[in-house]
């Protein structure tokens, strides 16, 4: 493996933003807090989580035994992650004393050979790397790793990244090639991911090899998980029984996979090793892997995710299932699997700047991972359902999954500090920058404040926007002294319609198409002002014919919301109701609306059930008109806060007035 | 219980049919015999039955070990009682002297004390009436029974029946509220309307009195499956491991059965626990019960049935989910379910004639039950969707038990035999008599002779329809000599709209109205001619609101036959194609369409994919027009002959012209 390029410090970016300082502040204030509380089983009525005090136990600080899922130290890390990027941008003493508290803990609990996993340690000592498939050891250490990075770069101590180098060099010393090397992967990809964000951090290069290996390992033949299957006789950890030889597709391991090209398998797994595997074609020049990597961003983005950004639309595995299959009441579309779909789009973005990836990292963003957590921050969706009927999801089994409110806390909790972590690094986010083109990208439109490294100098660019609900934003760029010529990109949405005006100081200005970005190239002058002024009309959208569930069906998106019908406005059923293809839509800001949001309004009409008495079925030509209603669609992202209800995303269309 | 009426001999008819010919036919000629190899495992590539094995070994004439399902008994008896229907219309020496040496066998296999059972002879020896809740026992007691009384009415042969009288008596010895007796039931229902079939050809008391025992126990606190549950040590059957207590609903066991008011649980064991009731209350003249009757069966078929006669929505436990849940793809709708459903509607006919009753069991055998099954008798479905995207049932999970083309044979393969048995003795669900009122009833329009018992002394009636294709059918009529006025009630289909047509040799004559019958009462005369003109219009039909699946769509009803698109004629996505609300259906027989039939055609419309490229989602005023299509509906029954392709009931509607 050749490295093409050195690993870069990310930009320094701060959100100032009407609408992200509301998430940035619910993080910081209430959900790491909530979630401490919930790591220490301090949450009345929620599932215990153990992850704690396994620390503890393991550490030597306290007895008792292993308790939570085996990935629960997972959780930990993810919380630490996320307090990590708070720190960076949110210095809180206390907090850091409570983080660093924990790390102490961590410390603790690796063992001389650097080896940390409390779950073996605690429960299955001797155990360690016999059942990569099914026990999440490398990814606990994945996410570990990330935490330590983030916890480093928020705070500058490197106890924890020392930690985690001293377990990456042993996993180095166990996995690979080499004679006596297990030549293996996880059943969970993280660490792939991780290994990259160590690299950037301490430039080691083995461990970027090491992340290499385990991509390139995976599904090769004969296939490792079921070798080992064969040794452990066979036994599940799951079942708890002898099962049946698995299908390696769930983990992405049926083939090499580079030769890979639909999405297939448990979402979240798939998403992560994407992520990776577009890190190491961007480091190391992989063109292959490039390419598989478009392949799978292609078939993942438009053929396998809903409208709200949504991906694995089966419950059964949490997986994809296949392309155009794209049920809106079985759903599944975990929260997780979309974060990681951000993750895999930064990562494409670093690659090669294609406003495509922004648009679907800003669709899953502002519609399914922000619509997953309550506005109070404690409560949470596993499943974003496009379509709830709440019986449904009380007496139809196969409904079960789909919960027609958000859940305090799960068994499994990978969702909520996931939501966290991201949110608290959401800053991350907005810009790439290419030093070889000189040229700052523009993804997001959130307000900001950025120093950018670029090949001219640094950068300095303030953002202001009232996006979601306003068009336009604005910039303030501070070029370097020295040399001040360099390319700003702003990304053309695929929601504007191709109303996207540039103008600088007052002035109307052309811009050069690239890639869905506006470039502009000259000579800035301290204090310029951008002015970029996007389309922001809210528009009907149907879905291909192919994605047999939205058939005649419209959703409504305005920017880059998407929203939904609620029984609250509306009533039930919603299925009764229909909105005609060229409908106005009326917008309406309401700021009493859960913190403020545009609402839009519409003509509509509803079937009269009254009408029909107790027959079930009757002729179409016996049945009574339909009344004229007025329709009230509400952001997605704030479905369900107002008590439970039907939702729905995906509305009946009629024929328009022409 | 007081006995208000003693048994009476089912009314003698035999059908001489164009429509049903084929499936006598082919019941007698291909599916008898057919399932006769597949019970002695010698369909290749088919799950061994080893029906007729277990009976042998248990009779002693073999060695080895029981094989199958824990109820696998029950697919002889399922057998044996359609070979008595069939022999009724039909003497096959052969046939006959085959399940003669069945019935040896069975004879062979009981026990000293009655009891007949193979997997507990074979299996569990000693742990008789210990499992109850899953064990299947009384279960295949039951079917046994009925075989025994079909055996017997079809060939005077009493051996099978005195066989199970032993076994009915050495149960009434076991089972009751007598010290020592169990206070139990079976956790499949089907002993307590066997058991009214013993009483009716034996006239004895005591196995009536039982049948009361079942249903009245069922559902009684405490539970008697809750405590056989905690005797048995907790331990499941089918888990194979110790389970949580069940919702009892399942086995239609939470409640009282006369306190019920909803179908809930297994869908299968609930409509044969209707059909008991049904008949108890009849012969009890048990008014709560009746009232118990009415409102399940509102509950059943108003809220809770497909247009095609299928229910039980959910495969989770082949369940009733709850009201107006009718998911169209993730459907149940056991072949079985139906034909229990029929059970319940023909006893229902018995204690009440009403119009209703008979319009759902026509439903369910024009469209769910001969729909099972194959053109060649030798296929069939388990499950009967509404909608298929075989992809779909490849792909996701979820519908992995929506098969998109017929199987040969079942591990579980309870709806085959059941259909041979239905359709065997199909002629025992056109007519039934009220002594009392002196009326026969006509309930389905079938080609038939029938001889029926009046007070006024045995009527003949034959009856020549062309249903379902065409609208008219024609009675003949031979009154008895003396007595020659009775009342002939013909039923008004829902299906007609109303237009029904009366005369009597040649000249119109009005009807009195009774419940959905046209009701004549006079003199006849030998030879009199009634003709039945029924309205056959094709109709469009859409469904109550509430019945969210179907929101927006229509179905299309011609007669008792529901129509529905199949990719063959209309390419896919079917979603893609709607049918205007007035649309005018062009009705056109073709002989040549597997076996003969009415297809309708239609204008339609369908959207144009390729416009779409590969974008998921569009702004519906950048989508193209719709193109013209020509719709071809083909009958439901019919659907997945002509190879594996999507398949429709219910279809997509646009506002009409006016």
């Amino acid at each position: 493996m050749e490295l093409s390029s050195q690993a870069k410090d990310k930009p320094a970016v701060r959100i100032r933003d009407d609408f992200w300082d509301f998430y940035m502040n619910l993080v910081r204030d209430t959900v790491i807090p909530y979630q401490w509380d919930a790591l220490n089983d301090r949450i009345a009525d929620a599932s215990p989580s153990y992850a704690i005090q396994n620390f503890r136990i393991a550490a030597g600080l306290a007895e008792g035994e292993f308790g939570g899922m085996i990935f629960q130290d997972s959780d930990v890390a993810k919380w630490l992650e996320a307090v990590g990027y708070s720190l960076a941008s949110h210095p809180d003493p206390g907090l850091e004393q409570t983080a660093d508290e924990v790390i102490d803990l961590i410390a603790a609990a690796q063992r001389e050979d650097g080896y940390l996993n409390t779950y073996f340690t605690l429960k299955e000592p001797g155990k360690e790397w016999t059942n990569l498939q099914e026990a999440h050891e490398l990814y606990c250490a994945g996410h570990m790793m990330e935490a330590a990075v983030a916890y480093y770069e928020g705070t500058g101590k490197r106890k924890l990244l020392e930690v985690m180098c001293r377990f990456a060099d042993y996993i180095d010393s166990v996995f690979g090639p080499g004679p006596g090397q297990i030549r293996g992967y996880d059943g969970h990809q993280e660490i792939e991911l991780a290994l990259v964000k160590l690299y950037r951090v301490t430039g080691e290069e083995r461990y970027l090899r090491l992340s290499c290996f385990f991509i390139d390992a995976r599904g090769e033949q004969p296939s490792f998980f079921t070798e080992e299957w064969e040794k452990r006789g066979r036994f599940s950890y799951w079942a708890q029984k002898k099962t049946a030889a698995s299908d390696l597709s769930y983990w992405q391991a049926h083939e090499p996979v580079r030769l890979q090209t639909a999405a297939v398998g448990h979402a979240v797994r798939a998403v992560y090793m994407y992520t990776a595997m577009a890190d190491l074609a961007r480091l190391a020049g992989d063109g292959p892997l490039l390419e598989a990597c478009r392949r799978l961003w292609h078939n993942t983005t438009a053929r396998q995710m809903y409208i709200t950004g949504g991906i694995g639309s089966t419950h059964h595995g949490e997986a994809f299932s296949f392309d155009y299959d794209l049920p809106n009441d079985t759903v599944y579309a975990e929260t997780c699997a979309s974060i990681g779909l951000i993750f895999f789009a930064n990562r494409m973005l670093l690659l090669e700047p294609r406003s495509e990836y922004a648009d679907v990292l800003e669709r899953a963003l502002y519609n399914n991972v922000i619509g997953s957590m309550s506005r109070d921050g404690k409560h949470y969706f596993y499943v974003n359902p496009l379509e709830v009927w709440p019986e449904a999801s009380q007496k139809n089994p196969g409904r079960h999954h789909v919960k027609a409110v958000r859940q305090k806390w799960f068994g499994c909790s990978c969702c909520p500090p996931n939501v966290a972590r991201l949110l608290a690094s959401l800053n991350d986010y907005i810009y790439t920058v290419s030093e070889q083109t000189n040229t700052v990208y523009t993804h997001l439109f959130i307000g900001s404040e950025a120093q950018l490294d670029l090949a001219c100098g640094t950068v300095k660019l303030t953002q202001e926007s009232r996006l979601p609900w306003e068009g336009t934003v604005r910039f303030k760029v501070f070029p370097p002294a020295a040399a001040s010529e360099f390319t700003l990109a702003l990304r053309i949405p695929d929601w504007c319609n191709g109303e996207a005006a540039l103008s600088i100081n007052g002035s109307a200005v052309t811009y050069e198409m690239q890639h869905g970005y506006a470039a502009v190239t000259r000579n800035w002058a301290e204090g310029d002002e951008v002015e970029w002024k996007l389309g922001l009309e809210a528009r009907l959208i149907g879905a291909k014919p192919e994605i047999r569930a939205n058939a005649g069906k419209a959703a409504i998106q305005r920017g880059p919301i998407v929203y939904c019908l609620e029984q609250a406005d509306n009533g039930s059923p919603l299925t009764a109701v229909t909105i005609a293809r060229d409908a106005e839509l009326d917008a309406r800001y309401e700021a009493e609306l859960l913190g403020g949001a545009v609402v839009l309004e519409s003509k509509g009409q509803a079937e009269d059930g009254a009408a029909w008495e107790d027959a079930p079925y009757r002729p179409l030509d016996s049945l009574p008109q339909v009344k004229n209603v007025r329709l009230t669609a509400v952001p997605y992202y704030l479905w369900g806060n107002r008590g439970q209800g039907e939702m729905t995303v995906w509305i009946r269309t009629t024929e328009g007035q022409g």
